[in-house]
């Protein structure tokens, strides 16, 4: 199947949007988006964007059952290593079902790499659900490392009240 | 103790690239620095900074013993939930051995902290290495939760040859 990779547009917020929730069904966590499309809208686009993000098309004869073209889409930003300097976080890479084994899940991938090297970055980072075995089995192969697992590194979250109440607490006087 | 936070400024580098050296001393991995000064500097405080970071200082009479004031560094910068919107990450939080104890280290996370909601993000997230115990407990004494050990969540990489290859895999009629 044919398919087209390319930067996405404020206009494809509707379906980004529409994708960020399937994503979350299938992770299990759908009650957790709570991402307004407007916000989607305002923080992709407006003058110093907080991420980029690439969208997968599909010609009009192979439209999704419900008669979506834009079927797949890779969600980034930039990041900072104080070891090795810019990197680039994929927060999500997402392909509808019906059109996964397509390799449109890894020209994904391989186009945020290649957006990532032409702005100098040295690293490509990500997050993946332990119980996951398909997504960590597909980045394992690519060549990725786990540093969960190597290193022994863990995510830590303020969020809610505790990042209030840590706010709250700042020295006054700077 | 007395101690000031302020955001740092390009005339912090020198500084921050010490303590940088410092920390990953202290994670048992110096031999991870890559990162030049000139780098550091460049990509904090081109026009579109990678990063932002904050720096404690303390007055001339409580200097370190090589002669220091500026003795912490907070090193963050902004990130994407596509679930819950703007987030911020703590790259590094550090404070010179000798300077601990005087609740420095909180006043860095809590200015962060500060900063992030000012910015309306919604999330503080950060890595700790599990032997690391002194962070862990630090982290969850002030609320934060282990989104490892609660959900599963483990960090990938790519770098080096693996992300060049996986660069050169883009498809090329994008």
């Amino acid at each position: 199947m044919n398919y087209k990779i390319r930067a996405a547009t404020k206009e494809d917020c509707k379906d980004i949007s529409r994708m960020i929730t399937e994503l979350a069904v299938h992770d299990k966590m759908s009650d957790q988006v709570k991402l307004s499309y407007e916000e989607l809208e305002y923080d992709g686009f407006c003058q110093n964007p907080f991420f980029e993000c690439l969208v997968a098309e599909v010609s009009e004869e192979h439209k999704s059952k419900e008669g979506f073209t834009t079927v797949g889409y890779a969600l980034y930003f930039y990041t900072y290593s104080t070891w090795k300097g810019r990197s680039l976080y994929l927060e999500d890479l997402y392909v509808m079902p019906e059109f996964r084994g397509n390799g449109i899940g890894s020209g994904l991938l391989s186009k945020v790499a290649e957006v990532g090297k032409k702005k100098k970055c040295v690293r490509l980072q990500l997050s993946v659900l332990n119980w996951n075995t398909p997504a960590r089995d597909f980045y394992a192969a690519k060549g990725a490392q786990d540093l969960t697992v190597n290193e022994g590194w863990h995510s830590v979250r303020f969020d809610g009240q505790n990042l209030d109440n840590l706010a709250n607490e700042a020295p006054k006087d700077v």
